[in-house]
């Protein structure tokens, strides 16, 4: 299959050709695409280096999968063109994934949603992505009501610029120097920043809102009822929630358990174990620890979910749904 | 009056001891006391230095007031010493708070509670007194019935060894080197710990239990509902608080900000706007900011306190009690 990356360049990017590769997802052609900007540059695939071509029409013809991470603005842009070029595009982008006609997929949860497309797939917010993966099993037999979900999410998240502030930001701090910030709006070493997205006047940020309607749409779900405050914190890969689920049903431990372990995608850890982002940054898995009873509400639990944004966050969930819609082509 | 500082050299006692200089608290006779090891330690106060002595039952003949802030162990053994002696015991620790006859006392919520001590008064812990504080105004009008607090929180409340331990970590990792944590079970630097203090085998932690306890002792509301998942974050001092509260009745933002902006102690933050850690450091308020109507939960506000953890959550809290009970003894 002929597969483009657009946004190749970028961290999501160049997660997404590793992912290719380690997946050996069968590629007969990469085209690494971005802005002008970085045409030119060399990416590494299978031992080869291969230039960074600029976005193009042209550059998508006869192209089968091509994988969006460029932002929205170029999303809402390229994704109609790639596609009427017969490309299936999957778009890591909030620019398709509220759209009706757009199905928003996680592969291990509503993998036929993807089967229904019309040229282009979107992938969901890194911060749903991990919650829903933990969720959605046990919704099926326990039927979730309402969840709230306090993230802690990494810099990463918001791309290369960010990594570097964040050093930036910590050295300053340790020698005593001022700083001055220009990704975040203030400094992020050694502090917390709530604010992920800009904030509208119902005071929610773009991050929460995508938490309750992009849950909502992978689960076909439009009652479930979602609390969220995302909020960044000085850590390079690896996003943490903290989730109270509340269910239909009493669920037990046991049964959580039971249900978490089979579930695709997921390390469940029983008892009070736990994992931190620092240990899972690399790792595939949706880490789901510290699960028992909630405190203050009836028919819920309380976990403590991990995942590396950079990989079931983005890139590694974008080459499922491509493994997923090339399967089909196969059948 | 004769003040007593147990734990003069540790991160809170230090504290304490700067509050009591800034505040002016009529003090004739400080006496600054902690384990032998730290005994012949020079401590600044009003521009001349006093020598730590070692903890003994001699050390509080004809103190007035003790301030304690030296682990539970050393709280048990000598808080009743100390008031045996005549001393009002203000104790930071956790080993009297939920005794019920001593009290529990933040000075902006319950301070008639503290007017009925034994000799003890205890200083709830540094991310309850924070929630507290900004919810029990609220709950006056609106009757609170639940609330969920996820925090983030400093590793000043561990101690100095901690603030050390976070530097070290920091400083491995940025320069590649392996780090092997002793303070912490994991490395806090660009990480974050979901583990403050031990988990029992419910799953929940102390630091989780001391917020639902003790919010309702200070509250006196013992039917209140409260969700919590501590956190450790790589921050020197400030706490924060993502909170959901949910009252008995529906409560505008209006009514929120006009009841926060009489509430003493809080400074309140309308629209989108809040404040960090890194800028709540040194500050004495708490501040309640992103305050919005929750997005998933009925008669709910959404909201993000922080507060500086050894100010209002240790060092300022126990003066202002102190500053209760030396006015209660000029009447």
């Amino acid at each position: 299959m002929k597969v483009a990356v657009l946004g190749a360049t970028g961290l999501v990017g160049q997660e997404m050709i590793k992912v290719l590769e380690e997946r050996n997802f069968p590629v007969t052609e990469l085209i690494p695409l971005a802005s002008g900007k970085s045409a030119g540059k060399l990416i590494d695939f299978r031992g080869a280096q291969i230039e960074v071509r600029e976005v193009s029409r042209e550059a998508f013809q006869g192209v089968d999968i091509a994988l969006f991470s460029a932002g929205a603005d170029v999303s809402e842009k390229w994704a109609p063109i790639a596609a009427s070029c017969g490309a299936v595009v999957i778009d890591n982008s909030s620019a398709w994934r509220m759209n009706p006609k757009v199905p928003l997929v996680i592969p291990e949860v509503n993998p036929s949603d993807a089967m229904h497309h019309r040229g282009i797939i979107a992938n969901p917010n890194c911060a749903t992505i991990q919650a829903v993966v933990a969720l959605a099993p046990l919704h099926r037999r326990f039927c979730l009501e309402y969840f709230s979900a306090v993230t802690f999410q990494s810099v990463s998240g918001t791309g290369k610029e960010a990594l570097t502030e964040l050093d930036d930001s910590i050295r300053s701090n340790l020698e005593g120097k001022p700083f001055k910030p220009e990704v975040y709006p203030l400094p992020i070493g050694f502090n917390v920043l709530p604010h992920i997205g800009p904030m509208d006047e119902s005071g929610v940020s773009e991050e929460e809102w995508k938490m309750l309607h992009e849950s909502r749409k992978i689960l076909h779900h439009h009652r479930l009822q979602v609390s969220c405050t995302t909020v960044r914190v000085p850590v390079r890969r690896g996003h943490s929630e903290a989730i109270v689920a509340q269910f239909g049903e009493h669920i037990t431990l046991e049964e959580a358990y039971a249900i978490l372990s089979e579930a695709p995608g997921v390390e469940v850890m029983t008892g009070n174990n736990y994992i931190t982002p620092l240990q899972a940054a690399g790792s595939d898995l949706v880490y789901v620890g510290r699960i028992r009873y909630d405190m203050g509400m009836p028919r819920a639990l309380s976990m403590w979910v991990v995942s590396d944004n950079l990989r079931k966050g983005a890139a590694l969930n974008a080459v499922q749904i491509a493994e997923l819609v090339s399967s089909k082509a196969d059948v």
